[in-house]
């Protein structure tokens, strides 16, 4: 089984990651991830803040001659700007010392975890919510999760993801509408739609809606304020059978819902027609079983890809929601938790939309999951090993 | 930490569950979770099959003197069907013999795990499939998850759910109309809302609403098709802090999507504005705080009581989409297993829409999720030592 | 995964397991189940106890014509002294009620949970702790961890213990003697173990050895006092590769020593030479590898068949220890809960020796974990499947 | 709960590991870690080769101002010699390129993961099995666990650890002899344990053993053989009640066993009497209970501070045993695996014997396992919390 932990502040000198449980002999390598990482660094709506970062994830152990061998993969991202730029992050983020020429952050920013961090730990200052809490952890997600990609890669499992809204610029049937687009794209393998979505600076697939969605972000960062929208992600190549209806906790649909929400600023995940399924009527919804070529297939794929929480062998298709960005130039109203006095929220330099990187961060953070139920069902130590009985199914 | 197992078939002698994790001196009974096992049976929409059961789960350990122990707890509901009726499910669901007088079932219903169940556990008879992915388990999972819901109960923190839509019949404004509604009741704990639910057919805190979706279920009856719909379950009294912001697994927003989405039929789920959220910009988005009477509050709840995974003290607001009911009398295409031959769906008695039943499923299932996020917080193997820290916070 | 919650207490009406993740397609019965469940009722050392009742699980889900589906199994044992004999233990152990008819237990038996279990949960009456931590539950146990040890069976991998020494009754040279004698048996399977001990009524392989445990017994029940032992497990066809060294909790040694020594009684364990190799040096301890017929072999086991936490192919040599069983006739110096005066213990009947028959318990705790380590490299859903990858190494 | 990840290879550019779950608030500094890696390091018995290094771990996330902040702590250990010594590790650990230039080790060592990493992860080279099961990957263990072992101590729970035999020498009554020697020292907290033991070279608390251990060293150094041996650790300060009887995955034997026997080189565990409990009767085993000033106690201590699986609130006695080191002067019998000829084990510089530093290892281990437990009874995401709690109790 692939598990990993992450660990790092954003301003703090480095984000660092383990994976455990990854496959000997399969090929790995820095570029291959920094590919990733460029990506998630992507996408109109940015902020200058992080211009100057090239994200770069540092192995240091679990891969030998360019392929893995089975020990636990560490990796780091050093933060470039720690020891650069002149805003002090040594001397804010230091691990010693005791602080006293550090002023204490005290006006919280809704919708982030500032708050709430001072609520749960007792601290008196809410820089350490900020830090731990920050988008910044994703870049090293990304490359946590990249071995169970490469791996599902291997064997024909693709994953592509695209933007579908953003605020009030989205298709206009989202789900008939995108299907004729992406469906097509997908018998070359899920990898088409991201490659297509990374040419719109907002990942979007539609050229017009491309310019929508940009022209949006312009008047709404102008206003001050930000936005968020949809996504979806496709997974193509997966053997059904996957997951299991045994047990609940087994069951796909709830482990790719945790990690997709356990992702910041998600507040809702989908399946296939999704709520949508909740508005029409049976006949409208279930997908025809066929079968072709020895094959089993389903007439429609409203259902996403999943039944009874395993897959059927027809592309996975996720969707979910991303928050608007809390931090606005235009202020919202919050209380300072020394003196209880209202104040007005801070300006800090932030994105207007971060929902285009974010989509990529989306298509990684599944991958253990789609992994782990592969190997459920292949098992095996190694890349050879698993091969064979690929091969035999 | 509150775990649990499932077992049982929907035909088989009876269905089994295991909670381990439970406090010890929690007052508990099978009537009160009779209750709740009554409330998941009721509501329109029900097909006549299972109007003879009426559930209650056996106790038969972990309980003495109507207190947990401490012990795990093990509750049974047998299948008084598999004795009294004239289907044969003693020889269908025989643990012995060979089977050799049992008609395989051949015919896949789209939208079951009947096929899936084929492919993944390499059956030659659909029946185990259908046995085990049926709704029935759930009613062993609201019993396991009630000892959880009790926990939280005796601290204050209840739990109440509504549908707010069944097909195409719904709240013109989903998030204003049902806040409008649901927010003032409130004041008074979240179970007045599943009480005043309770009152309509289909639990819905709307009477003119509840007309509607009265008719559309007759309608779609007459057609031989199905309904799912949007339900929202709403959690009060919850401190502020429970869950962690610190690795993406202990986000609250994750937990409590994968339990839902574990659960049969559930395709989508949000938390707050959900995918609205998406939809507008940050303005619209974002809960300014406040500060009143020694507590920290948000003017408003958009975010439905979560910021980065950890409750903020307001109420929880999460909503779900159940897909519509696969079983319909008018037939889907569908393949033979064994000749591979198109076939129709064969019709089985089946209610047309089980939403404002799997409401009170869902109730129960985010219950252990939150019992631990407490446990994780205010720690103790006793009510009596857990009321102390309570009490003294 | 193969994984399994217990619940029950010795005199309640029933103990109850759940096991989930068994494959499907493996044949199960209940026979199968009684057969170890009356090896663990059979050894010298008993008192009078229990010899009324003959244990058997009942099997209520997960199992079909025969062979397990892939779904959870529940198994029951109901306790027939809980409705029968005159001690009124549905009195006693009423999960309703207030219990005001009961007296309560309030002098801890030193060496059994009765006084932790008083200080961890805050009961006011010993009978909670003595009723969980009993040494029944691991009927249930052993009934739980049967379809591992089955699914083992299936692919030639056998498990066989016996008796090493009870009290001061043991081999002279409890390595060499032991080693003599077993593994000449083991070419046949581990299976020749437990059958050859069996003929035992101390399970011990050795004749004069019986003969003199058995003296042993009834001199310490003369005095009033209580013995415990050591034992020896071996599993015999595991093939090279199970476990790994690559995170700590994955060496099998760990795992192996953690279910053990979850068992009730047990205060140590080890593998291999174990302890012995502490007294040796090198030389006399590490293992040659050599090669024959395509195999790598070890010319000696006396690392007990792992290496680095992982199976080297050479049969598992497991060790352990119980303690004397604490209740004896001679009381011990305790506590009264209530008075906090110095009280003794009060009798009760009770065995002299569990030993013989706690060897079977864990030749079945630790099947499970050996199963996983096997289904971690071979995978697959059903015995089928994974036999077609087992055939094809 | 905390758990923790490790990574990295004994001849890579660095070894890490992250730990997530510690509590808020609590002081931790290099230093404090320092100085249980510099124990770690100092012992009898060693070889010359790591002399040059000193180890230190660095902290870079979860720490600020000398307190974590409750987010994940992560820390690495560059390996000094990786980039100056003249092995030329870089070339022969790359990350990349394929290995051409870099001769594969093909003669399996046994004892060591040698042949069973090529066995399970079809390795054409040796390399990987050595790198990564090495005893180096133990320096990040300690350094990892010791957050938990802070938490312990902060509340007044003491670790320590002492050898008990080397070889043949050793305590002639290990347990009557070991309790009369340590037992006095308690009274002042079980560091005061591993303070005098630290005294000698080779942790040993008796002077004359200490002769006779050093002297067997030096024996077994010229005859090319190689020694393990004993060692106690002791824990003060455990309230009762931590673990529990009710669930056997829950209980404190079973768990401390998994991390001892999932240490490098440990082939046995005991709690208490241990093996010994065996060989004795049952008066001579179990502790009286008295009461003493509003304590109960026990008035021996020979279960070792745990019935149940649950503290006593007694001191907590472990014991364990290593084997020797594998690596040694005088080969061993091998083959080699590409021409499965004959071989000997290649010599390679090694330590003649272990265990003095593996006790400091083994102080480390278990602290996460008495943390978590404590962390269950008491709650809490800060020290301020806790501590709160702990004083009210």
């Amino acid at each position: 089984m692939i598990r990993y932990l992450t660990a790092g502040e954003s301003h703090g000198p480095k984000i660092t990651g383990i994976v455990e449980g990854v496959p000997a002999g399969l090929e790995l390598s820095e570029d291959d991830i920094a590919l990733h990482l460029a990506r998630r660094q992507k996408g109109y709506g940015r902020g200058g803040r992080m211009a100057f970062e090239k994200d770069r994830a540092e192995i240091s152990s679990g891969v030998r001659f360019g392929k893995t061998t089975g020990a636990p993969i560490a990796m780091q991202m050093p933060n470039r700007a720690y020891e650069k730029d002149d805003a002090g992050w040594p001397k804010v983020m230091n691990k010693e010392g005791d602080g006293a020429d550090v002023d204490p952050i005290t006006v919280p920013r809704p919708g982030h975890a500032d708050l709430i961090g001072i609520q749960k730990y007792r601290y008196n200052d809410i820089r350490p919510s900020i830090e731990r809490s920050s988008a910044r952890e994703t870049a090293i997600r990304v490359a946590c999760c990249f071995p169970a990609r490469k791996l599902l890669k291997h064997f024909g499992i693709e994953i592509g993801g695209h933007v579908i809204r953003i605020g009030s610029s989205g298709y206009e049937k989202p789900w008939e509408d995108v299907r004729n687009l992406v469906d097509p794209m997908l018998k070359d393998g899920a990898e088409t739609v991201f490659k297509a979505a990374d040419e719109s600076p907002v990942r979007c697939l539609d050229e017009e809606l491309t310019q929508k969605m940009r022209d949006e972000i312009i008047v709404r960062r102008k206003e001050g304020s930000s936005l968020g929208g949809h996504y979806e992600v496709v997974v193509t190549g997966l053997p059904a059978g996957l997951g299991s209806f045994v047990h609940w906790d087994r069951k796909l649909e709830g482990q790719l819902a945790q990690v997709i929400m356990g992702t910041q600023a998600m507040k809702g995940v989908e399946i296939g027609l999704g709520f949508e399924a909740g508005r029409r009527h049976g006949q409208e919804v279930h997908d025809e079983i066929t079968y072709e070529d020895g094959n089993y297939r389903r007439g429609s794929n409203r259902l996403g890809g999943l039944e009874g929480g395993v897959t059927t062998g027809m592309p996975l298709i996720i969707r979910g929601v991303m928050k608007p960005i809390p931090t606005m130039l235009t202020p919202i109203k919050t209380v300072d938790i020394e003196t209880k006095e209202e104040k007005d929220t801070r300006y800090e330099r932030s994105d207007v939309c971060a929902l285009p990187r974010a989509v990529v961060v989306i298509e990684n953070v599944i991958a253990p999951v789609l992994a782990n139920a592969f190997l459920d069902k292949f098992g095996g130590d190694s890349i050879e090993e698993i091969e064979e009985r690929y091969q035999a199914r």
